[in-house]
């Protein structure tokens, strides 16, 4: 019928915007209202202060994207009784030469020049020794080694005498290191660093080559943690000594320095807030008691062809420290998901609050409870004798 | 007794299936309604459309582990007053030649043949020209000078008197750049670029060679965003040129272009759609105001020995550019964890209609307002006079 | 009035401590009770053991900042038909020397010596063929060829003509590749890593030679995953054989082998159990049907001058494995904020309980429903009609 209709409509129509609201108690007791003000209180400050404020967890985050060259400066001179008087300069000391966020900066070397293809008596150690042939294998390689055994013994001086070995001759003696390091005056050499990064997310981009910096200035400044915080040119023995060393110890056998760059900002604030913070580390290990090959080298060598083109080589053991430009931050940005998920999870957690003072309330004060029982609950069976109406 | 414990049991079973609900109070009132609706879809429709749909906030993500290595190919013939005919393949203008991540293209070069260690006037500068050896400082050493002073002051031309250095003579003057760069038609070069990536937490890897490319097509092939968006082979010239840059241009004083290798992957479809998007930007500053070193360049040096054994080597003022493949991306996969997160985070913003709607009920109409008040709350003193039955 | 403000300061004390409760119906229906108790119990469950003790979602994360060093140990004579007998040493087939996270291993040669700018004839192929000059064009580069083209046409052999091109004469002739690899015998090499870690978020810092290892054991151990699942040398033959390769097939062409140290860490347990795990797996692809330049090789050069000072080079077409170290990991420590998320998170998803619960009801069980909404509901034209009290 059309009042069966009219009465369905009206049905469907309250259905829709009928709006459902629960049934709140208001309880007035002040120690039991205290505690909740209280709670109240501390989950809004929390929310305000700490997820907001401190941590910004309304802020969607992207990690940084770098690009870093690096270009060192400087000459030293040596003087030494073998090579005589030498200059040094950035393509002999600078390994390798590309300007690289890694860079290697000789401070020590041990050469040999003159090597060949040919046979020579190893150097002697515990294992190399020996007294006839028999000692030693054809073919043999000991793992510290310099070389393949040709199975003979023979003098090295005249009196030890250790297995012959196949190898580039004459072999490379290392076990007296140049005190102090040969190329000391390292410390005095300047690296400029030139780091370039973006937040893809926010399309964002920066150099720490900051706007405000003219080109007279970065001509001459070094970087000073007070006096010159954003100067790009850093001298390395003051970085070594933001890093807790001693650049004269250091350069002796090596090591590896760590240039962190921090990135992290936050982009609510106009771009110019967001500068980079430079702090220095040495990120191997000094003297652990169980080091195996402290400090840090390697060996390279030079290679040359001699008149009758026969190869011959300089073979250096270069001590020296590794500089890594280590670049790492968050961008952070107000982004919906976020905030409404720490929103939510805040608001979820102040519906206990009126979950602990119930209990509270339902425990320790009886009077109230019996009037909150009694006016809403539907199960007498439930009710503590001392609260029937 | 029997009868207690039974009573007892009975209250442990009620407690224990006992199920709570809230009383709910249904008000019919259109605007009310309406409004409690719209907020209501609104907040469903966010949770549906952005955090679902675009947001994805129901996966758990993964950060892109990459393996790249590139291989550069072509020859230049070049014809220099100096050097004559020379023509340069790979081993010679790749640095390093490994075929790393990050690699240098030689577009420009300032070679100075012949050096040897040994005295020679610094090249004219305001603080390397003298008069006398009083303006020069035995041992001293020029920020921007090529070696270490002797304390001399000689001739450099007829006119010119500059301090005397020890160093790599004769010195490197780099005033004149040359123009246009020697190694120009490195534009033409292709290189091909090899990434393998993984996703450790989901157990997926995939490489840039895409299952549907043969190898015929991958020889001949090279990359254009439209015609072959899949060909992992590219001219160099191109990449310069989609990075906004020219190639001759670039290519006299060097620079730095990254090649942003994007793997964003949403797991859920299938694997066939999870393909590398590439695109190209320069990295260093070009023309800002303050620069230091525009352009990217570095020295390196080819030592050889004379018939007398004397170190000679030539010094190589290398510009050129740096390409570095920049590999970034991140995986999803539905996980439970992110989705309850933000389900219940969306749930517990739904509880905040109710209470913005109980609000405008309770300021706005007086009717309703009573209504909802005489029936349910149990404090008198604080219903407003007009509301008392 | 004074009566009127004492009265306003009560209402004004009882709204700030007045305490708001939702109002409770407990239903006794042991269908529905189940239900609701089951329910609860699952997401309950579903958050401790799920969120808090398999994903850890109580905790704050960071991502590791990582510096490695390495250093390959071993020698290996060959003894080939041109070069005679030669012993490689590490500064000889380690590229490059400096002992970086990615190192690459030589493991087979093609030298092609004395090598000197000039012209020669291309190496024959479909493209380099020719009859007659007018085959050859002036100044063209084949992709695939080795030098620029003259424009003539030469005797490459007795019955074969190819185009003359202006390139590095004598041309390599890489279409034999020693078998089995000239120095497939590194596979007994062993290189030590030296990997330190930090997670600056949380100041933690780590290295992979662990506290309790001494430095007698690292002298003499080699990596095994189940007798010395610590030591930090590792053997090249053992990583290729764990990620699934055979070394010697492998060295034939070169690959890429990827050494992953896995530092995820629970910094909740003592420090000691942070430590890291390796793996290893191949990264480049193997034998795929579309594949270009597979394995890895790449070529480089030794320069010479010969007594006329004209330039000379060694060309050595490398192929070997390149190992790159992959550190990666996560560590976890308790944080508030996603605690907070997390539990009210699932707190919002159990009222959702109440709502499942409540529809339950309502659909199922009729005489609950009317007590229900008797109760409780004040728009009676809502009611059905059964209702009616």
């Amino acid at each position: 019928s059309a009042m069966g209709c009219k009465n369905c409509c009206s049905i469907c129509l309250q259905c829709l915007f009928g709006y459902e609201t629960n049934v709140m108690l208001v309880i007035n007791n002040k120690g039991v209202g205290a505690l909740f003000r209280l709670i109240q209180f501390m989950i809004i400050a929390y929310v305000a202060v700490y997820v907001c404020w401190i941590q910004r967890a309304y802020q969607d985050t992207d990690s940084v994207i770098s690009s870093v060259s690096t270009k060192v400066k400087g000459n030293i001179l040596t003087n030494t009784s073998i090579e005589g008087v030498h200059v040094w300069d950035v393509p002999e000391y600078v390994i390798p030469p590309q300007g690289e966020k890694s860079f290697f900066v000789l401070t020590n070397v041990i050469p040999t020049p003159g090597q060949t293809q040919s046979k020579c008596p190893e150097i002697p150690s515990e294992v190399t020794k020996c007294e006839s042939d028999s000692d030693c294998i054809e073919g043999h390689t000991e793992v510290h080694g310099n070389g393949v055994q040709t199975g003979h013994c023979v003098q090295y001086s005249d009196t030890i005498k250790t297995c012959e070995v196949h190898a580039w001759c004459p072999l490379e003696n290392d076990t007296i290191i140049p005190k102090p390091a040969l190329l000391g005056a390292a410390e005095h050499f300047t690296v400029l660093i030139k780091n370039n990064i973006q937040y893809p997310k926010f399309n964002f981009r920066k150099r720490n080559l900051l706007h405000h910096i003219n080109s007279t200035y970065l001509k001459n400044c070094t970087f000073d943690r007070k006096t010159d915080p954003h100067c790009p040119i850093f001298r390395l023995g003051h970085m070594v000594t933001e890093a807790g060393e001693d650049f004269s110890v250091m350069a002796l056998k090596g090591g590896i320095i760590g240039i962190l760059i921090d990135w992290n900002c936050d982009l609510e604030f106009p771009e110019r807030f967001c500068i980079p913070k430079y702090s220095f580390s040495r990120l191997d290990n000094k003297n652990p008691e169980n080091n195996v090959a402290p400090g840090y080298n390697f060996r390279f060598a030079k290679y040359y062809k001699n008149n009758k083109s026969i190869e011959t080589r300089t073979l250096i053991k270069a001590f020296g420290i590794r500089f890594d430009v280590i670049v790492f931050g968050m961008a952070g940005k107000f982004n919906i998901v976020p905030t409404i998920v720490n929103l939510g999870a805040a608001l979820a957690c102040l519906s206990l609050v009126t979950a602990i003072c119930d209990w509270v309330m339902l425990t320790c004060m009886k009077d109230l409870k019996c009037l909150w029982l009694n006016h809403f609950h539907v199960v007498p069976e439930l009710l503590p004798g001392d609260c029937y109406l």
